[in-house]
């Protein structure tokens, strides 16, 4: 069984996942891409040999040859068109987040509840990033001990002009968001933001600092700089009874010259996760065929959000901030 | 156009050809395998979706919808199977060696020039390792100057009873010969090898040490040691005229317990080369797509086993022994 | 000028201490050791040399053959010592912590004060660490700009039964309170303590995280981990406007066997500091001649044990505390 | 007992040699230096106080206030000046090379036994760097088995216009000659000397690279490379039966800036063996009180000069030299 892949929104996020799909994935066709930006949906159809290009997500999502869509289009579009990949029956992989707002994603949720199967995943990549699975292999593996704190960190070269504390949260954080509940399989219940303040240093890209604490009684903390300046770079280290645990990225070679011996940073996130993209987009084919869902679920891309939204809170309150959830519908047990 | 593919021979290093093919190759399908043990061949077809258990070599290259062969059977088998398939005009990846002896290897060779195209590539697939080609691209940049040494080591964690000093040569240490060549762009012209005698030590997997002078005047090391004991292990460093380039191995974490901050070998070569396996098989395919050969020719598969066999003369002897070839064929320029 | 120096309690440290005065100080002679415990002080004179083994620190203090006093006796001791010696006028080099509370530290300071010149120096011994003092040298060249985050990381293997995370902090943490400090040349401003609360996990040794405000806006964090287990293992990490500054420990070689590559933790802080040690006492012998006080002073105990108590405030309300010091006396500026 | 040395010689390392000694070594003092630049002397003097400049190393060695004797006097002087220390009956540390051939090593040699006791180290300080001492702690634990293979690697950032292959081999090489026969507790009984032939590139500081069998079977090689430009870098593996042990080198920090991440080579060997010259300094002093001597002998010397002698021969022959020594006599036992 081949799967007909429909991809909405082709910009640098959506032409990768297009590329992914036709290099690394048998079993699965590239059968239409649509973009706001036509030109770019007909160049990214002719590089990745996309069947169609469609006129809109609509047309997409519609269109009875496709079996399941890619949402890669500007967050504000994703709970609308997830609800209408639900209204058609449709399996979905909606990059993150899920919806701007909790609120908004638990529209999204109730809908998926109404229908009662699992149709959506929500593109938390890091789940099928290597590192991340070793890392919790080892914990479940036991011979650490249990989980007592987790340190995240996550950098990027620079932001956006208009790329404040409350994007640092909202758009970056949640991966280590969602990651730290997947890999602690807990959820979060408490955050508290710290910024630095230092005088004269830009607004946007500017670091954030997370604490939060979970229902099992640890500390997560995340360091959130978007203006890191020197590489892309995820690290983490989980602190167990017995011995921690941390991430080391991808490295094929070190160079020595110029009295140093050196690594090399990627200068965004792409080479980082890139067995994660691959790795990811071949388990949501597989899971299509196979009827097991993978990855992120509308849930998680709610609970996500909505410890976003109490990051928000806490940063703009300067104080520590309860985190508070509606109760999990079945579906996702 | 999808490239259907026959595997000869489903061991474990043609059914992890199978796996790729089908998990991680579009554009591909297995159209079938066989093996001489039947059961493995059906068993292999089972878990791939292969599409025929061919009941022998000859009805895999003989059937007319496999576009492609790759031959993973038993090294002696090698150089009859690949002239039936130039033979039978098709495209063949061939496990190293290309043939058990330089002299079979020729044969090979003469038949692919009087075809006057390329059809063989032989699966020397460290040509498609991530490391390897990021040390080549540093080198090529030209940022640390000519290429001066080359070290390599070669180690595995424990050898069959059989595997005696020659083999540590013509099976292992062909990887370094064929990846030496390859880095530096150039023939080896001499080498000696040298064996340590420790008192007691067991023959087989014993360490062989060698050293060769290329073309270029640059001199190539090769510690093969098939009994290492500790893990799989590849390393690579090339020395230049203002700095080095070493290889890294895939990492993925680091676990700090019992007074140790720890990191992991694999037990055998295929976590370390599983990307390299991948890619070599997405560019295989590709390739026949797009006619334009890639990896290793069997001139290369002719050189290395020459190669080898002087260090099988310069092993019994004792001595450095020149590196005589046959001029090399227009085709492969 | 050759200093004669004499050390009060010559337990695990104390004797340290001796031991890297006579193996590595020129220009110093050990002249008299005391001990609550006689034969202990006799062990320690015996396998140093020490001169004299004094009945008590006053006969130590009132020697007046001994120029300079270490103290390495218990903690409650620490301040009517230093006050005696400075009393008779002698520079003294106190373990940490300068006295068991800020208060009484305040009275220290007043002492000192009033005599008019510096003779205390504290044992906050991280400042004479090549690791941190790379690291500072790293910041002050300033070609990283401005540092904007620090985060500590600070574990020993276990703790014993009666060591709370109050103990934690003023015991511990303290360290990386010193050290925090002299790297970023600032003070801190406000602290706020996170306790993971791990059911059933032991009270000793439990972790602690704390997170500070500096007076330049920067954010400080600390993971006190006693009973990590693992090793004992002290990391540093400075965040800068345009990269980061990590410390490394001495590490010496690294094993490969076991499917492993491994490299060693020490089981206590004495080899990872040894070198912090006697550089330490080497300036401060070499201060005592050349009259230029180097190291932790008596502000520097002073502010480092207030810091603590507010990080006990914290604990006990689990909120953010303002940390309040009395005016710096110009003595120390 | 305080030991009063004279220093002959305060080139680079004869001033280093000063330094340290003062401030680093307890139970030493610095009695006279001399040199053959007056000048330099007189500001050695000045900087270490020195108590005396002498005219020159007679009058240093007939000082009957100087207890102890250290050659780092140009090579050519070596052997006399150690011949004369004998004929004083001063102990005496001498720089390598003992002498400047083999031949002249047998004489001090001869004089020294027949003295009938140990009077001569020679400054190979490779013995006391603590990388060294942990990879023969972890040999000499047995639990890697018997050491099969050694891989040494040497690497200068550039050579004098005048340094050719041989004194690739007899001025650096000898240092992996010595410590080789240290750490495998061995003869090394061939050498086989093989150099890069690269056109145009300069001789001087060109990489010499030698392969030799020991008495116990092993095989070890040496990369020299006096002209690596990118750093002052030693490295070694030592290949055992059950894993293998690596050198690590000091590094305090870790930078990330530019998209890399950085750790730093030094310029020249003084800061990566500042530990082994400090720590051979305390033992020669310490070995002068207690009468159990320490460090390479004067057989070490010698057997080292004779070893870099047949490599020169091999250089010179292009093939396998044997090494043929001495009885070694029962002094050195």
């Amino acid at each position: 069984m081949t799967i007909a892949v429909g991809i909405i929104g082709v910009g640098v996020m959506g032409a990768d996942h297009a590329r992914t799909l036709v290099n690394h994935v048998p079993g699965a066709r590239l059968r239409a891409v649509t973009d706001a930006d036509g030109a770019r949906a007909r160049q990214v159809a002719a590089e990745t040999g996309a069947e169609t290009v469609a006129p809109d997500p609509m047309a997409v999502i519609n269109d009875r040859s496709v079996d399941a869509v890619l949402i890669a289009s500007p967050d504000q579009t994703h709970r609308d068109l997830t609800l209408t990949c639900l209204a058609a029956g449709k399996p979905v992989l909606c990059e993150k987040p899920l919806a701007p707002t909790a609120r908004e994603c638990l529209e999204v949720l109730a809908a998926e509840v109404k229908g009662g199967r699992r149709l959506v995943q929500v593109g938390y990549m890091r789940h099928f990033d290597p590192a991340y699975m070793e890392m919790k292999a080892k914990l479940l593996s036991g011979e650490l001990g249990r989980a007592v704190m987790l340190h995240n960190f996550h950098r990027n070269v620079s932001a956006p002009t208009w790329f404040d504390a409350k994007m640092a949260i909202s758009n970056s954080a949640v991966h280590e968001i969602d990651i730290s509940r997947w890999l602690l399989d807990t959820e979060l219940t408490s955050v508290q933001v710290f910024k630095p303040k230092i005088a004269g240093m830009a607004e946007n890209g500017a670091p954030v600092f997370l604490v939060f604490e979970t229902a099992k009684g640890q500390i997560v903390n995340v360091e959130m700089f978007n203006n890191a300046a020197y590489g892309y770079d995820v690290r983490g280290e989980l602190v167990c009874e017995k011995g921690t645990i941390s991430l080391r990225s991808p490295i094929h070679s070190e160079v020595n010259t110029g009295l140093a011996s050196t690594t090399f940073y990627p200068a965004d996130w792409r080479p980082r996760f890139a067995d994660a993209y691959r790795l990811q987009m071949q388990a949501w084919i597989k899971s299509l065929s196979d009827g097991k869902p993978v990855g992120a679920s509308a849930w998680d891309g709610y609970v996500t959000s909505a410890v976003g939204e109490a990051g928000h809170q806490s940063l703009a309150e300067g104080r520590s901030v309860r985190i508070a959830l509606v109760p999990k519908p079945g579906l996702y047990d």
